[in-house]
């Protein structure tokens, strides 16, 4: 295998659109400037993409190793199971092993949730933080948990499902086949599902009407809530409820000092929805006194720069620098 | 300091009435003869066992390092700062730095049952992965976290206390002041104080008749189960819902593939109740197919064993081995 100067590495975040990578030094998260490029459709397809982007970043030929973020189901080992969002990726396909072997260098596949993870761990909000959990609500609940300053891994992938816990048994259904998950109360997607059943149901449909014939999204939610709207209010009110109950008894399980909370509906809801969980009355476990919540730093390419440090990570370009 | 063989440690479990070291081998687990004694009152005169304890030890004198699992609060650096069960013990103590001074060794010091999960996840039913999670159930509910083959270690000293995590927000009262907490649904004294309440609000009181003057026990547990006495029924079947929907959780969130389950209530009640929990509606998260439920091993000395483990893994005894 090729060596390369052990303080920069390659970090890729392969999106369900476009594939985004940058060279970038580990110690001090500095990357250059980012290659773009299309995602096509079907595996062999992605990986001759990522072959391409990864080859013309500047810098490539002296970084150490490549890290790629991948927006899937990735096992041990790096081979990504699947990728709802790029098509005909519904089998399991060993991107670390074919990549290490194009590329001649040693490549760390994540999902791309963790490496935001890793990034928000390392350089962000959860700086200095032995422990950290990072949620971020979006359309789904997503996340991940840093313990003993590394990121917790699974041995089947789905390490982070935070969106997935229950917090009402037998509750509101989920994405996923199953009831009463956290991301069924807080995901735009469930919080959506929810104002259209009300409406359905004959309720007030302030919401339904903002989003016209489109999904309710992030924006309408915080349009709703400035005008007083009392069906937002209530739907917000048990997004906050059940975050608050999930992410206190996860700062109790793991005696976490701080949470990181990001994603569309934490940013544009802001400190006033954040203000809502920490005050909740279901807040779970030990309660809020002992865990601060505080946005995401929003870091720019948090996705390839967080596979990147983990990938210096896992190859030890760090400790041999 | 003194140079020792790094393939033998001393583990120590201190608890609130006897004192009991051996030196372990943290390769293969294997323990000499045990020493003990009873534990005095005040720190000060602990800490004076402890040495007098660990000094009698077969092999002492080649051992590396100490390794002491306590029935408290430890924080960082080894500091106790309370243990409830040793008379006096109200304010934190350098226990790792006294002892490290006097023994002349480095002195690695732990919570008692995240000891006990080391041993478990080395030793025991954890076996094999590189996540777990362990819970004890006995008067109250205390676990630990393995994580990426590591025992989780919060920035507090309190992680694992997975019997504060909240099940039903605002629900029964719990030793620690709050509300709806898994110890207080599933906890030998949570199960108590709730069938004492029924009892006096004039509900059957077998229970209450079991116990005579004294507490509820686990065994009287078993033998109302046994009788199929209706509040026995309904307070276990509680008790596994309120496990089942935690554990579930804490699985889907670190994506463990097992759980190992202990203490008194799971050791008396045994492979009934485990099934209870597996075939509970409220099991939480993806539920109870990505996760199998297992007994402890209930190893000899889970304490002092897994004391010694993590003492060699920290001091890296193990690697120069």
């Amino acid at each position: 295998m090729a060596e390369g100067r052990p303080d920069l590495v390659v970090g890729v975040d392969l999106g369900g659109t476009k594939i985004l990578a940058r060279a970038v030094e580990p110690k001090t998260g500095t990357a250059n400037d980012r290659v773009k490029m299309k995602t096509p459709a079907g595996p062999a397809a992605v990986l001759d993409a990522l072959v391409t982007t990864i080859t013309q970043v500047d810098g490539w030929s002296d970084a150490a190793a490549v890290g790629i973020g991948v927006p899937g189901l990735v096992q041990r080992g790096g081979i990504v199971a699947r990728c709802p969002n790029i098509e005909g990726w519904d089998h399991p396909v060993p991107v670390a092993d074919e990549l290490t072997e194009r590329l001649g260098r040693p490549v760390i596949v994540a999902n791309d949730v963790n490496c935001g993870v890793v990034a928000e761990h390392r350089l962000g909000s959860g700086r200095g933080f032995t422990s950290l959990l990072a949620v971020f609500v979006g359309t789904g609940v997503g996340g991940g948990v840093i313990v003993n300053d590394h990121l917790a891994e699974g041995d089947r992938g789905m390490v982070g499902e935070i969106g997935h816990l229950t917090v009402e048994p037998g509750g509101r259904p989920c994405g996923c086949g199953g009831r009463g998950h956290l991301e069924s109360y807080a995901g735009r997607a469930g919080i959506e599902g929810e104002a259209r059943r009300r409406a359905e149901a004959g309720g007030p449909e302030l919401l339904v009407e903002l989003a016209g014939g489109g999904p309710i999204k992030s924006r309408h939610l915080a349009t709703a809530l400035a005008k007083g709207d009392p069906t937002t209010l209530e739907l917000l009110a048990e997004a906050a409820d059940a975050l608050a109950l999930t992410i206190g008894n996860v700062a109790t399980l793991l005696d976490l000092p701080r949470v990181v909370l990001g994603g569309g509906v934490v940013d544009k809801l802001g400190d006033p929805f954040l203000d809502e969980i920490r005050q909740s009355r279901r807040f779970g476990g030990f309660g809020p006194d002992i865990v601060e919540l505080v946005s995401a730093e929003r870091l720019d390419d948090a996705g390839a720069i967080g596979a990147a440090l983990l990938a210096a990570e896992r190859v030890g370009a760090l400790v041999e620098a």
